[in-house]
């Protein structure tokens, strides 16, 4: 942690000045320069490129090629686009596709994965892990006649970080697969990829991983890791926009002994002989399955371009940096209000967004949406999730996001709210 | 069939200025009024709704109300767009929902009817249905342990229509599924919905209608029909633009016996409580998977206005004299170059394309898109299919096609292409 931190505005304009990514904020659509926006991690902003991208696909490709389009870029995106994200998350080529949402990626490998090895019963997960995962996990294992058990390894008593002992118990040699995601949702606590692949490696488990809050925020060598499969978004971090279409890794070195549970025809050998059998296509590409949102993924596939060209080390510094003086604020400007951190000290062991609890968070949440102009996002039971998107966001904008929650602890007011859930996300 | 059509430009322009439904085509964009698209069936047109949606998805939705737009109209997307493709499918509220492929929902649809009676073992289809639909069919049976057998019916010997006696004598008291495609891709052929689901139930078989050649051109009448269940796609007749997200139905009176073989999120009971097990949303809800495109889904929700304001009945009826038109010209300027049709001609019986074979149609499909501005499409072995999409296409622009269908005979202009198959759709 950076010792020279101040509490000042002054302060965050200096940082801001020193930051070597400042420019990329221009690449943004920002229509309301007064919004604090620490919500980068469930929806990414709207860049210019993806701006000219979404209009091109639907005026010039759509309108004007029509069905010729097809053959003019559409019909390998899954493919391309794949490969980008590959430059993001640490893989060479031929293992990234790009295909429906993450949730039907996660059953498509876990399915191929169970099916590998039908003798080993037992799925590990954490009880920290997206819900949504945990459903998919569920569903597999009661598609496949309740033969398998799912173990949920639980968090030290901190809350935030996972019992990485609890979790070395429970992997043995019965279990089929490990999965986890790579950065915690609620805590934003961030796993040792290596560590926790090598770990299950050794029992002979393999491990997907969930990159959905790490993927564009944090450093991620899927192919140094040597991980198996890996699934994630591309609306958070990676900027595609609201629903785009999720990825999918899986590690060249057992592509070919998989077999996707959705023989989709974008999967298949041949699509365009239409034969009346399936054939898997080679690598990657079996898991794709159906027809994919072309509008949704050029879009996407534009907006990646922001990323690239800032590179994954770049952005990971100023992460940990926006990150570290989040946590300073916290600490002190928000501490004597009753707030206190969700989220690991220890930036090695942190994603891009942190977590600050206090018993009121949900009225807290409402009074700065409704009347602060801070969009967080708030996550049960008293989370106050804050993302810092190191692409768009200004140490200043961290500052005067800060000061303002400052200001309606101070001015109390979360009072006149509700504690009455409302939101949907 | 009109016996009044006559072969003339003057003729198709007087069909033109009695069409009731001619000023749709102000409603789309046509950036080059020389082209004669028919190919509508693969992918509709671009509408100005359409455009208009997508620019304020994007840049209002997105790039202003950023993650609060989740709360004002996103959530709800799959269940609110579902009910308008259910005005265009006959479906009464709540069975229609918008999610994923039209692969992914066969795929999940037909694991959840094989669940349901674990003890039938037998599927039946057809040989015409989409490849992708066997496809998925077949890895639904390897996942289930193969022990389920696909039974496919085959065309009566005009290669043209079902086989219904075969189909009537497939159908056991061990069928489990009954799946076809309502509007066959090749042919045109459209089944009789009412009395092969009625086969069907009467031997205790549920049944999967695809939709996605016949939705937005025939009409279709799913409750009327005590149907199972339909997918279909968005991208053809309802002109959702490329890959738009896609649509099941499930009828009221089965929902709650249903399981998804997919538990997603979007298809849990209270997704924002964050539970850690997952309990179905009642109603077609519980088949979404996870999060779903949304700029592609909702400038497809756009595209459906001017298809619910021209109404059903109407489309329909402009369709049939529209193919029989078409079959007209087939007889009197291209059976004389070896032309033969693929197609029923009792318009009853075909949904809005026609299949018009020649041995050398791959290269007559050419030499139509290099050089006439013509776009049909050509499907194996020696199909050239022709779309006629009653929202926006004129009889001018078909008379015009045929006419310079017939020009490339006449001049023999194939015979420079190479028959080597090249294209990817």
């Amino acid at each position: 942690m950076n010792k020279d931190f101040q509490v000042s505005p002054e302060y965050a304009f200096q940082l801001d000045s020193q930051d070597k990514l400042a420019s990329f904020r221009d690449a943004f659509i920002v229509t309301d320069p007064d919004l604090i926006y620490l919500d980068g991690n469930s929806l990414g902003r709207l860049s210019k490129v993806a701006i000219e991208r979404a209009k091109q696909v639907v005026e010039e490709e759509w309108g004007g090629g029509l069905a010729r389009s097809w053959n003019k870029g559409w019909w390998e995106s899954p493919a391309r686009v794949g490969e980008k994200i590959a430059g993001l998350v640490g893989a060479a080529a031929g293992q990234v596709v790009v295909s429906d949402s993450t949730s039907v990626n996660l059953f498509k490998l876990t399915m191929a994965t169970l099916a590998l090895n039908p003798q080993k019963t037992r799925i590990v997960t954490d009880t920290m892990n997206f819900p949504s995962d945990l459903y998919i996990l569920q569903g597999c294992v009661q598609l496949l006649g309740n033969r398998h058990e799912i173990v949920r390894i639980d968090s030290k008593n901190d809350g935030i970080t996972p019992d990485l002992d609890a979790l070395e118990k429970a992997i043995n040699e019965d279990t089929a697969l490990v999965t986890l995601s790579l950065v915690l949702f609620k805590s934003g606590y961030l796993y040792d990829m290596k560590q926790i692949t090598e770990m299950a490696h050794r029992k002979g488990a393999l491990v997907i991983w969930d990159l959905s809050h790490a993927a564009g925020a944090v450093s991620i060598a899927l192919d140094d890791c040597n991980a198996d499969f890996a699934v994630g978004c591309t609306y958070k971090y990676l900027n595609g926009g609201p629903g785009s279409p999720a990825y999918l890794y899986v590690n060249k070195s057992i592509q070919e002994k998989l077999s996707s549970p959705i023989w989709g025809w974008w999967g298949q050998d041949k699509p365009f002989v239409f034969g009346l059998d399936y054939s898997p296509a080679h690598g990657a590409e079996r898991f794709l399955s159906g027809a994919q949102p072309l509008i949704s993924m050029l879009t996407m596939e534009a907006a990646l371009e922001p990323l690239l060209q800032a590179g994954m080390d770049s952005l990971r510094a100023k992460s940990i940096l926006m990150t570290d003086y989040a946590i300073f604020l916290t600490e002190n400007l928000l501490v004597p209000f009753g707030f206190s951190l969700g989220s690991p000290r220890d930036s090695a062991q942190r994603g891009s967004h942190i977590s600050i609890r206090h018993p009121e968070g949900y009225r807290i949440n409402r009074a700065l949406i409704d009347e602060m102009n801070v969009i967080p996002d708030f996550r049960e039971p008293d989370n106050l999730r804050l993302g810092f998107t190191p692409l768009y966001l200004s140490f200043t904008e961290i500052w005067e996001g800060f000061d303002r929650i400052r200001r309606v602890m101070e001015e109390k007011r979360y009072e006149k709210y509700s504690a009455q859930r409302l939101t949907v996300t």
